[in-house]
């Protein structure tokens, strides 16, 4: 059967590896292992000048560089990143958190090295027992104060005995060691604490809806309600201090090791025609608008027609994906066992087969049987069932060899031998087997490769490395596909400004769909956190593109094909998504964990009550009212 | 006369050093120098924890925090700005500007150290001449390529000399000596050519509306219209390619040196109730809009609440200043003599003197009798007729010392001596006087003091050193100010969030007129480029200010009250105006030229023609129609 999508099924071509790589230890062939790698620099090696990077973080320059961001990331493993970060950082000091503010040390630095200096120390109250000693905290770490109890320091030993948790207090006093028997191995400060001498109370702080310790469970409502109180704890702590090292080690990388240059683009811009995702920003003119750009796009390549090789940027992208929950395509590369069963007599099997999508695949879980429990195999068999629709067959592999299954009836010994050849069944292997259309069967496959990854290390097998950072390109997606609604036509796979490949530029005016692209995506550890393309510089070629494959009007993009006329150097770059790379780094379970003041999924702030009613007297500057649907109705009806 | 608004005049007091600074070389009094100068660091020695930054650079940590920046921008010394950013910045190597890219060098690196190198270079052709040579040009320099005349390169000889200049060209060949007497001494790789071997064009270049060289005088509006051909000139990769590494080198110092943490702050938020200069953004929930901010103000404040110690961020901020062009208020010290004519019969004095706000004042220019013709005079005093509706009287010292002015009939020999020893005047100096209101005074005097020194350096006395960078602090502004429209209210002189000087915190609550706030300004060359404050920690001060000294609704703000009493630590911080300040290092005239897409003043982008129309459809989603005003305007008629 002819996969109906030349140049390889996309579906397996375009996000295969963002599950095969996290399901790399269920035994990924090497082949797909090596394919998935593969380095884009091959592509197009007579290519200079500049090149481009899908979210936040922008760079462009000569087309090897897609190359450059794992190296640049590599330092960063997950346990002690902030240490390994640190090593790597270009400042060989560590950097002065003490300058230009009056304490001495922060809570987190003190040690035995400091016993008998008097130290300054300022943070908020941790807790406080009895009037004895209270812990002090800020974003290094805590410190044990001990209130004296003598009669002199009687108004000392009050006014930090009052203090509501929270507060923000001064602390002057010697560090003491702590009593033998005493020391706190688990906190860094643990061998010391200070005795206090003088003390202030900065600010008092009333009563709050949450305590401030990690371990106190919260409501998600609750946390983005109270996100500035959110923020005071260890976890988000490290999170953005991480991030802001992560992108400075970046911008070192990109600027000083590499001379590449920092560009700001606007924010202001015009509509793209059908950019139905766009933020609008009325002007004060009436009925003229700007758009929030979904990415620096078009500014990008302007600046690489103007000679500024090497661009890169940290930018905003704004995409109004209004209540559409985020996509979370679940694809994955199995082995394909359609021209297995093909000649057997299995009913769902030729059933499925009948249709032009239709296919037949597995996947294997080494030591499944192992593993795996009776009921385990059944959750994953209904997890399947409830979410994709999909009947799952299971094949055991017995100690002996031989295979447990519905199956085996259905297929001959020699058969049965093949399907063990061809899947590298083991002893105690486990096949997940399935049928019908195409995608909702890799889709399935995907969900319980995953699952069973999960299950198999909730029963101990060690599968993959939590601290490991794993990174992989994906290249050769194919340049153009069939449009959805009329497979006769073409679109194309990323945007109309992707290069194809050299080898593949014949091609383009004899068998478009043929063409590969200069398209390549990153993944980390089975996340997607970036991708970018080799673009066209020929105005003949784009104009070709838009017109004639595509049949677009170019017209629209005529101030881009002007400047491809005047000169524009060959370029290409790649885009990082900073909110999802930081937080595969540091493994939270939500980009919300990476990012200062996330909004909701239906894009609310539910700190500030974001977006909010505005009245028609403060709209008349921008020359807009409000359509009320109510209101529309009700002139329908008159 | 009492001056009507206590704590000094704001007006002297918020911007002279603007002008006092620029014009400092005119002989501005030691004692002012040195109030202009005050760093505030001395202002509230017991905060910590954290501190804030008007426009684009923000930071915030300990309150000493703004004596840092000037300290991590003095090795920008303008000329070879370039070259001292280098040595200052913490790669110990240059940057590798040939990484990832075909080309072995940049078209600005080949010395005689290179002769009998094969290279490969990368460029736009400059100018080609007679088939005989070319030249090359990327963003580091100029090469000169020889074309090979024998019959072997026949091809490549044609191949070049037929390419249009601004084609993008690769030339690989051997680097050789220019022939003795040939070397250009101008150019920095002037000693070597490279004799082509081979090349390729990769994109021929069109006609263009302009040639790339910058002795090419071109319209602003060409310019602007084709932004990425005027960004080719070596001027604005030099600026751009500078702001970059002043940025770079603002965030080592930041990052590395101090540990403040880069935290990105929402560009969606909430409306400021009256924030008329705010752009909405409609949402797709109909009656309800973000707002872009003008500053991350609150966001700042909330980091600090929640312990994000030494937070800094390069943001955006978005003002709706609509059609109104960039305001340029000129206000300037100068020496008030009214108490020295009060008793004088002068009757345009005495006429000043008997309206409230009126005052008569004056400028020193040294040496102004031998740099100054008459009709240098002439001139500034017509300027200040016309611009301000100020006559100006004028006064020399003759080399007798004696004072020859239409004004010494007035004025007794006491008088005109205290009036010298007053003005400190000198032999040969000018003094130029006027009286009127006071705000009309200071701004005429201080334009006046502008354009002396622009006439005294045309004359040929050097005042202001071109290379020089001098910073500034202004501080002790008044907290509060008058309203313009009612005299007997009072308005924040800068935000309602703005501490008192400590000194004066009791005044806060008996006569907050008096109340000086902790507000501070960085004047660079005349410039004001950065301005910050420490602001209020305590709710119950806050709710003060905003309750019984502004008449406000707190309610508004209970959010950010919220915030101060759940353990708001002390704090302050500073924003920079990074296009402002980058355009004076570089020197440049406008600070479009420090900007890679500029809008016009209108905020119109005149490249890709935006803001512009969208189509009613296009609008349902967001649930906004356009109100025309034609449209309205036949609606009142019906």
């Amino acid at each position: 059967m002819r996969d109906p999508v030349p140049g390889g099924s996309p579906a397996a071509a375009g996000t295969f590896p963002l599950l095969a790589y996290r399901a790399s230890g269920l035994g990924l062939p090497p082949k797909e292992r090596l394919r998935g790698c593969r380095s884009p620099s091959s592509l197009s090696p007579e290519l200079r000048g500049s090149v481009t990077v899908p979210s936040r973080f922008w760079f462009r320059c000569g087309m090897a560089l897609p190359r450059l961001l794992p190296r640049a990331l590599l330092p960063l493993a997950r346990p002690g990143c902030g240490r390994a970060l640190h090593r790597a950082g270009s400042a060989s000091a560590a950097p002065d958190f003490n300058s230009f503010v009056a304490r001495t040390n922060t809570c987190g630095e003190l040690r035995s090295a400091h016993v008998g200096q008097e130290v300054t120390l300022y943070g908020w109250i941790q807790y406080q027992r009895q009037g004895l000693f209270l812990v002090l905290r800020d974003f290094q770490g805590l410190t044990q104060i001990i209130i004296p109890q003598d009669e002199a320091h009687s108004h000392l030993k009050e006014l930090l005995s009052n203090a509501p948790v929270e507060s923000v207090v001064r602390v002057t006093g010697v560090v003491s060691p702590r009593p033998p028997g005493q020391e706190n191995p688990k906190m860094p400060t643990g061998d010391i604490e200070v005795k206090a001498e003088t003390a202030e109370i900065l600010n008092s702080c009333k009563k709050l809806p949450f305590e401030i310790k990690d371990f106190i469970k919260k409501s998600e409502a609750l946390r983005m309600q109270y996100r500035y109180l959110d923020l005071r704890s260890f976890q988000l702590q490290y999170n953005l201090r991480l991030r802001s090292r992560v992108v400075m080690r970046m911008r070192e990388y990109l600027c000083n090791l590499h001379g590449f240059v920092d560009v700001e683009t606007p924010t202001l811009f015009k509509r793209t025609p059908g950019g139905a995702k766009e933020f609008l920003v009325p002007s004060r003119e009436a009925g003229k608008f700007y758009c929030l750009p979904q990415s620096p796009q078009q500014f990008k390549q302007l600046l690489m027609v103007g000679g500024l090789d090497r661009y890169f940027q940290v930018a905003r992208c704004y995409r109004d994906e209004g209540s559409r929950p985020d996509r979370q395509p679940e694809f994955t590369q199995i082995v394909d066992i359609s021209d297995f069963l093909r000649r057997s007599d299995i009913q769902f099997v030729q059933n499925a087969l009948s249709s032009p999508r239709g296919t037949v695949r597995a996947i294997r879980i080494p030591q499944g049987a192992r593993y795996l429990k009776k009921k385990d195999l059944e959750s994953l068999k209904e997890s399947a069932k409830s979410q994709f629709d999909q009947e799952i067959m299971d094949v055991i592999c017995r100690p002996d060899g031989s295979l447990k299954s519905l199956l085996t009836k259905f297929l001959g010994e020699k058969q049965q031998s093949e399907l063990i050849q061809g899947l590298n069944i083991e002893v105690d292997d486990v096949v997940l087997l399935t049928a019908g259309e195409h995608e909702q069967v890799c889709s399935a496959l995907g969900s319980l490769r995953l699952k069973s990854a999960d299950l198999l290390e909730a029963a101990g097998l060690a599968l993959r490395d939590p601290a490991a950072l794993h990174f992989l390109w994906v290249v050769d997606f194919p340049l153009f596909l069939p449009k959805e609604d009329n497979p006769m036509e073409l679109e194309s796979a990323h945007h109309p400004f992707t290069a194809p490949h050299p080898s593949d530029a014949s091609l383009l005016y004899s068998d478009p769909t043929k063409v590969r692209s200069q398209h390549y995506d990153l993944v980390l550890n089975g996340s997607e956190v970036g991708g970018g393309s080799i673009r066209i510089h020929s105005a003949e070629q784009q104009r070709f593109v838009l017109e004639k494959v595509l049949k677009e009007d170019s017209e629209v993009l005529s101030h881009l094909l002007q400047a491809l006329e005047s000169g524009a150097p060959p370029h290409g770059g790649i885009a990082l998504g900073l909110d999802r790379l930081i937080s595969v780094i540091v493994d939270a379970p939500s980009i919300r964990d990476v990012i200062a003041f996330p909004k909701s999924f239906r894009g609310r702030d539910l700190m500030g009550n974001a977006p909010d009613y505005v009245t028609p007297e403060e709209l008349e500057p921008y020359h807009i009212q409000v359509s009320w649907p109510l209101v529309e109705k009700e002139a329908e009806k008159s």
